[in-house]
């Protein structure tokens, strides 16, 4: 077969995929944000089917014999082909060596998982979702050891998130943050005890809330043509294409926070996803570089943008405007030292940037255990519980607000925490390298993003999935991941509290 | 094969068929309700290659040999099953004659021929959408043609949406309405001039009016964990399956009878997807009997209750406090009054019973002309508003309020409009049945629907698909479909507002 011809049909796969995974990505979006209560079990049962169809369509010799046949010729292809060979033929080693029934199954445990998680979570009930998330655990393991029986599966789990990482890599970055960061932690919550955050839970109207998280995309640039906010349980993003990405934000009247930072946290990931080259639009390398690098543009927008000085000092105006009750007696200084305020707390997501990697640390070391010992699902209250005494000095008053909390575990995504501490780390290292060459201080100051926004794009976000992290951190920085900046960053904003 | 194996192997294409109805559904849901705007060109694309896969999945000689066995031994089938084969084969001969690449075009010039339409809409820009609306005339007067080459191509598609009806039984219904209907018209317009109706255009609050729209379903007694109601351009119900049935209305803050009752309508369309017999859960025959009974359902609900002055004295005090200010000065009668108030109004889906027939005589006539004849799609506009002047003595100000008002011929549906007038004969014959054995009026007066919903479910909704329209209704009403009935009710009810 001709070369041209071999291109040809790798497109037609491409696009193949892409309506598949289309219509499946509309349907779970669907699932968690709009869909009656009750639709949860034909959902799961027409997801199985076609998931079920994708593998099938996927994994077969006509594939197969595709890729290899181009990768074979590799030298006649450009570079962005080549990379989607190489991408296509991970996923097909990955995915082939997964039997179908059990990735059919498999994905209906995702959704009746995510169901009973819900379920749970909103009654206290871990009962209830343990045997799901029994199941979850066994898949998961027994499909790493299907994919590859030398690795410890774990490792297999942290690769899929990270590529190239592995638990020692995880142990020496933590250790890093345990040497630099942790020391930090006490002294800071007991210095920080005196500010006032007492405004934070006055009723904010969810319309207004819902008016603000529309303004902050405003201020950040997104075009609304090309993306929308709903609402779900747990925030999260979905990447469509360059003309559709959703995320979604939870308004809690009594959280004002929430809502505003998780806005501006899916807000850094959907400007990820709208701004991926356009050659790489609907194919293998649309998604981002890693879940890490993926982190590290949200939590860009969230913290080094959103819990700046200087982003709250322009923001505050538009605030009071909304909430001219809520904040009468609240300064922008007040507001500031409120949403950095450093607490040994519950919840992940509503976590101040020092205390941060504890959280991950509980659930890195969960699910450690999980794969790496013999621990039975109904404890994991308890060991959950025992975490958060230990490293954080405070023990949840339910399951709903331990163990239950985050959606990761129903969904499968084992291995996904550690991305977070990764990219908190990630982005602070591209900030350091992007203020060489733009004043982001008094451009966030201005609530002027044309340059961050820029930079990011032009270094990270265009690149699509075409850099490892690796490679795109040295790319980027001229230098390997070093997460002394982070460490460096947070050292410098928690003594100026 | 033995019987009970062919039986399996339908079951199997049941469920393959319903888990791309049921993605590809929700995908078309998503796009009509909120989906960013510039998503439509990858939905399209995504949507077009899903069909051309649900078409290779089911145009094949597996399948054709499976329904041709199945109808071979119907005699070992019990009624069901036996119903199911023939639908599946009478679907069979209809995609079959289409050929697929033909089928996948049609299914992406939908998608932007609806994306055209909500510009051209929004702009009152026909010209921008006529080049759509032209290819999708072209497309199914050649599909028509493929399907039947004996019969006259606007028959193919009458009989589509009703089972059995051609342009001869339209003409005979629209005959007997001209006749016994038509000349009440001018007087009643004439004599309801006086009748107030400014308060209906008082600025109702959308998010109240969204409040009106829950209550008004919790009235008919739906269950909100097996359905949702959105936001559409256009209000429309999309029926997955019994526990998950959508449906959308529009809220206009200067026209609150509008969300009203398109919120009664898609509820009695709503509630008639959520009513089937489990047994047809997810099979071919889980729609309703046709379009004509679907809006027997929807019509029932929107006007033979809630435009009824028992329907509005039970609603009306939960409306003053709603919308205390905006009716402050307006009685129960008054509001009852203005709602069925006959005028010669531009819009279909807001018309008034009486006249309401005119509106699709109007669109009956252009559908049937522009298979029939030659006519330029460019001089729709035109045509339409001498119609309107005609029929209605009214001409609208523009495209928008005329030819573009009503999304079916953007997405093909050329032949359904009849249905709704005959879906009005249909309500209007099995409430006269109905009345036999439930207390109607009285019912209504207390707003309990029990019995009313109850006798709705068991003689109509439960059979989903089961039944032709006219089996249904000689079964229900032990005589042929009979248009007096529905003469008769609007004669009573215009004599007496």
């Amino acid at each position: 077969m001709e070369i041209q011809e071999l291109i040809n049909k790798l497109n037609e796969l491409e696009q193949l995929q892409y309506a598949y995974r289309y219509a499946m990505g509309i349907t779970n979006f669907d699932g968690n944000t709009v869909a009656p209560k009750n639709s949860y079990k034909a959902r799961g049962q027409a997801m199985a089917i076609l998931s079920g169809e994708t593998y099938k369509k996927f994994i077969n010799e006509e594939v197969k014999e595709l890729l290899f046949s181009l990768k074979e010729n590799e030298k006649q292809l450009d570079f962005t082909t080549l990379r989607k060979v190489d991408e296509y033929i991970d996923e097909y080693e990955k995915t082939s060596k997964i039997p179908m029934n059990e990735f059919m199954e498999y994905t209906k445990l995702q959704s009746d998982s995510n169901h009973a998680w819900e379920q749970a979570k909103a009654n206290n009930d871990f009962k209830g979702f343990a045997p799901y998330l029994e199941k979850m655990f066994e898949f998961n393991k027994r499909f790493a050891n299907y994919r590859n029986p030398e690795k410890k599966p774990y490792n297999v789990h942290l690769d899929d998130f990270e590529k190239g990482m592995e638990m020692d890599d995880i142990d020496k970055f933590f250790n890093q943050l345990k040497k630099d960061v942790v020391p930090l932690i006490k002294d800071a919550v007991n210095e920080s005890k005196g500010i006032r955050e007492d405004f934070l839970e006055r009723p904010f109207p969810v319309d207004k809330q819902k008016e603000l998280s529309s303004l902050l995309t405003d201020v950040l640039k997104m075009d609304k043509d090309n993306f929308i906010i709903a609402e779900s349980e747990h925030p999260f993003t979905m990447g469509l294409n360059n003309f559709d990405v959703r995320f979604t934000t939870h308004y809690y009247e009594n959280m004002i926070a929430s809502s505003f930072y998780s806005t501006m946290h899916e807000a850094g990931h959907a400007i990820y996803g709208l701004n991926h080259d356009l050659k790489y639009n609907g194919t293998v390398l649309s998604g981002g570089a890693s879940n890490g690098v993926h982190e590290s543009q949200s939590r860009f927008y969230e913290n080094l943008v959103g819990r700046s000085k200087q982003f709250i000092n322009y923001i505050y105006p538009t605030m009071k405007n909304l909430f001219p009750d809520q904040l009468s007696d609240v300064s922008a200084n007040e507001f500031y030292r409120a949403v950095n305020k450093p607490k040994l707390s519950l919840i992940r997501i509503e976590a101040d940037e020092l205390t941060y990697s504890l959280h991950i640390m509980v659930r890195y070391e969960i699910e450690r255990m999980m794969f790496e010992e013999k621990v039975n699902v109904n404890d994991l209250p308890a060991i959950w519980n025992s975490k958060y005494e230990e490293y954080l000095g405070i023990t949840p008053p339910n399951d709903t607000k331990g163990v239950l909390q985050d959606v990761h575990w129903a969904f499968g995504l084992i291995g996904y925490f550690p991305s977070y501490a990764l990219g908190s780390a990630y982005a602070s290292q591209f900030l350091s390298k992007m203020k060489e060459t733009v004043s982001f201080d008094s451009d966030v100051a201005k609530g002027d993003f044309s340059n961050i926004n820029a930079w990011l794009k032009d270094n990270i976000q265009i690149h699509g999935a075409v850099y490892t992290p690796k490679q795109l951190i040295e790319r980027v920085c001229n230098e390997p991941f070093n997460p002394k900046y982070y460490a460096d960053y947070l050292k410098g904003k928690f003594s100026d509290l």
